[in-house]
């Protein structure tokens, strides 16, 4: 019902399109969170299940995690683990009762608390591409990152509404100091969006800082901020068997303000983990559980989550591939383990193609699907992403869009219901041998809404798209970016709370920052 | 153990290729018949399926389907079905007790046996583009099919292993004249492949001429032919409501000598099937079972299948849409149903793009993985399709092969195996935290059969790539293809029929071939 009632809004056209700030260039989805109604696909029996969690337990217990954060080892050797200098073993028993802890499931709320989202359960959650060095368009190439380039993203991030949440920096602006880009870049995304934010766990000024800012720009006092998820970081382990030092760092004082933490290993079969796909998926699990019962002792309950970025590398060259059999097969298989454990899961929208073609979303449609069939909480890097993650796209970011408005339309029920009126037995009768659809009341009652409607896609024949000048899926959507950046207007802020956002930014730009030489 | 001793020999290299006639070009997997191991994605519970089940049998009970063919419509008459002109109705008892005589499942065998397909159960078959009026490739453009493409596409329908049968006309050779068209192309199709046929039923001179030819070719007796299922037709209904004379009359003509049928209702919902997915797929099945009814009260145990070809228009243009949200669930849904009934099930690798770009491949692989979710039988126009089957390209041909092979990798237990050596705990401990698994000899036992190994993805990173041209996906395709088609040698054939059957065609075309008042 509520759906009907969106798209209804939706179909209101772009004079009701107002009270959503920029949404006038394309007629998009409206803001939802989305939830997955599928069974997922699962390669594993219960005997794998067992066998895989046997592996990661073995790990843990006789091979024993590498924790290069002294702090972490001293808490885990107080709760009994055996730690031999930086090597940490911790058994079944107590990794288990620590899962106990954690929520299978928790909110986030940014500081427009309609952008709230679910992490868990059957809600499917999608964020930008992250982290990627540099940016590629139609028009400039590939070039490194920087300041402009880096709101260009966000206000996609911000504009398309199948995109819940910020991830890290959609492309990493090399033209501002490492010192002050954490300030620069969350100032903006905090601006510049109202949706959810992500802090790096890369020191611990930056992580703080980033908490702080989040704290302002909603007008949260400390203990409100403490009270619930407001942000989330996300760690990886250094694959294979170690966490670092600042990743830990960051993620104990996420913890212990109550801010999730997603723990990520990056485990390519082959290079840093086995390669057999259970095996690295174990080796995976192994780490990612590590710091998950760190995390649970220092604070029972806190919201955690485990990703899974399982691949593959390209055996003759040692390159990494995404969205390949393997990489589905390690993120179904990571999930029927995920819930074995009663977590939220965090995959990815990957591919290894340096341009956005035809090779990029196959493997992007690959991993998507993946993430569905995995029952995936949230993907990462779900829109713009190429070149393994080195590139940022905005045409591949509009593109992506339109595949991730698709899974939503598939998850409405509206597209497998079988009430009387979809059956419509009537309209059959009533059109009867030979008649035409189109013109009958129950197609009339329900055309507007009935399908998805795609912004990107050109579904005209050759001749129309033709004559309309010949433009492949990139230059369309090329043109759609352009034109969402320049009629581009941020949401609404509180006077206030952005006024003293900015003056935390220039006060501690004044202090200098963070220290670099992590 | 058959794949990895298939695919050692292929690691074997280009000089143990020549078994495989011109298979050097790429190192392509080998021949298999695909099985799927997952369980499928299920939309509808219990009671749906038996609403949609229930709507089907009221369609075909109460309103009738109308049978353009006088001889079906009195078959049906004798079977105690209600005959009112050209409106046959018929009650859900008949329809399942005729459902009973129908084989789950049947092997179909060419010329070559060792090209023979299985059509049920957990198999999965891909077929090539069939019947676009058109070509496009990235020299030529657009451009109206002719005999030299035709017999381009059957080669690439040679090459492939993972393509499996010849489906229709991979391009409908406009050039050569419709009275022998059918001759000139079977010719090619039964010299230039060793792969099953299919026989379009247009008029009863094409059937019969069809399977005279693969009979001939397979030096088979006219008794050894009706012994087992050599070829296959696909008749399609003419939606809502319609069995047109032609398609009834070779479906017939085929049923009779124990050769399959598959029956493919083409319901666009919104144009020919109400604008409610669940409407569309409960007209399809009517249509296809009314069929199917009188196939099996004509020649009980008959091999027949139903295919879906149910998607919906874009509302506001009228345009086929092909890969939407919809088109995946009609699929699933379908695939419930007709597990159901209990007969195989064929669907397609279907997409409204223009031209081998990213919208191609997200649309096609949203198909793709609906066969795969449904359990697809059969995928028809799984490679080279485009514009909504007006267009066949060889680029995309190629760039689908990819998909497709990863499908089969996917399908293989090697990448969600759990034995001890996948787990691969020893490994882990050899190489234990921060080391490489590429050195370590778990990895050196397996790398060269362990990931899939693509021929038309790219996976260097952006100055490899683009050092070497900077390629984009089906421009590498475009190169692939024309290597194919240069080195393309044909299968082998036994003289004596192929003479046979070059003496058969000039004769049939001295008789003027068959009549085009069609």
């Amino acid at each position: 019902m509520t759906d009907v009632q969106d798209r209804k809004r939706r179909a209101g056209g772009r004079a009701g399109n107002k009270a959503r700030a920029g949404s006038a260039v394309i007629d998009q989805m409206p803001w939802r969170i989305p939830v997955n109604p599928d069974r997922p696909t699962e390669p594993l029996d219960a005997d794998g299940v067992q066998r895989i969690h046997r592996g990661a337990m073995t790990i843990l217990s006789d091979i024993g995690i590498e924790f290069l954060n002294p702090e972490a080892a001293e808490i885990l050797r107080r709760a009994g683990c055996i730690v031999t200098g930086t090597n940490v073993r911790m058994d079944e028993s107590f990794v288990m009762e620590m899962l106990t802890h954690a929520p299978d499931s928790f909110a986030i709320s940014p500081r427009n608390v309609a952008r709230r989202v679910i992490m868990g359960g059957k809600h499917m959650l999608f964020g930008n591409v992250s982290s990627p060095p540099n940016a590629w368009d139609l028009e400039r190439g590939k070039r490194s990152g920087d300041m402009a380039t880096f709101r260009e993203f966000t206000k996609l991030t911000q504009y398309f509404n199948c995109i819940h949440l910020n991830g890290g920096y959609p492309v990493e602006p090399v033209d501002v100091h490492a010192s002050v880009r954490h300030l620069d870049c969350l100032h903006d995304q905090l601006t510049l969006t109202d949706k959810v934010v992500h802090a790096y766990s890369l020191g611990a000024e930056r992580v703080e800082d980033v908490m702080e800012m989040v704290r302002i720009a909603a007008g949260l006092s400390p203990s409100e901020f403490d009270a619930s998820p407001r942000m989330f970081t996300n760690i990886n382990s250094v694959s294979p068997l170690k966490h670092d030092y600042p990743m830990l760092d960051g993620a104990m004082r996420m913890a212990r303000r109550g801010q999730p933490v997603i723990v990520t290993p990056f485990t390519l079969a082959g290079a840093m983990a086995p390669v057999t796909m259970a095996g690295a998926v174990a080796l995976s699990l192994a780490e990612a559980l590590a710091a998950i019962a760190l995390l649970q002792y220092i604070a029972p309950g806190c919201p955690v989550a485990i990703g899974t970025f399982t691949s593959n590398v390209d055996m003759k060259s040692g390159a990494p591939a995404f969205g390949t059999p393997e990489y589905m097969r390690a993120t179904q298989m990571t999930g029927q383990l995920v819930r074995f454990y009663g977590l939220p899961l965090r995959s990815s929208g990957v591919c290894a193609a340096n341009v956005p073609d035809g090779q990029s979303m196959w493997e992007t449609s690959n991993s998507l699907w993946a993430a569905v069939q995995s029952r995936t909480n949230l993907v990462y890097h779900a829109a713009g992403w190429l070149e393994g993650g080195l590139i940022a796209s905005p045409e591949k970011f509009v593109m992506d869009c339109e595949v991730l408005q698709m899974i939503q339309r598939y998850f409405e029920e509206a597209t497998f219901a079988t009430s009387p009126d979809d059956i419509a037995l009537d309209a059959i009768r009533e059109v009867g041998a030979g008649g035409h659809y189109f013109g009958c009341q129950h197609t009339q009652d329900r055309y507007q809404t009935a399908f998805y409607a795609p912004f990107a896609s050109d579904w005209r024949n050759y001749e129309a798209w033709q004559a309309d000048g010949s433009h492949w899926t990139p230059e369309r959507a090329h043109r759609i970016y352009k034109q969402i950046l320049a009629e581009f207007e941020p949401p609404d802020m509180d006077h206030t709370a952005r006024e003293e956002l900015t003056r935390f930014v220039a006060r501690r730009k004044q202090e200098g920052g963070a220290p670099t030489d992590f």
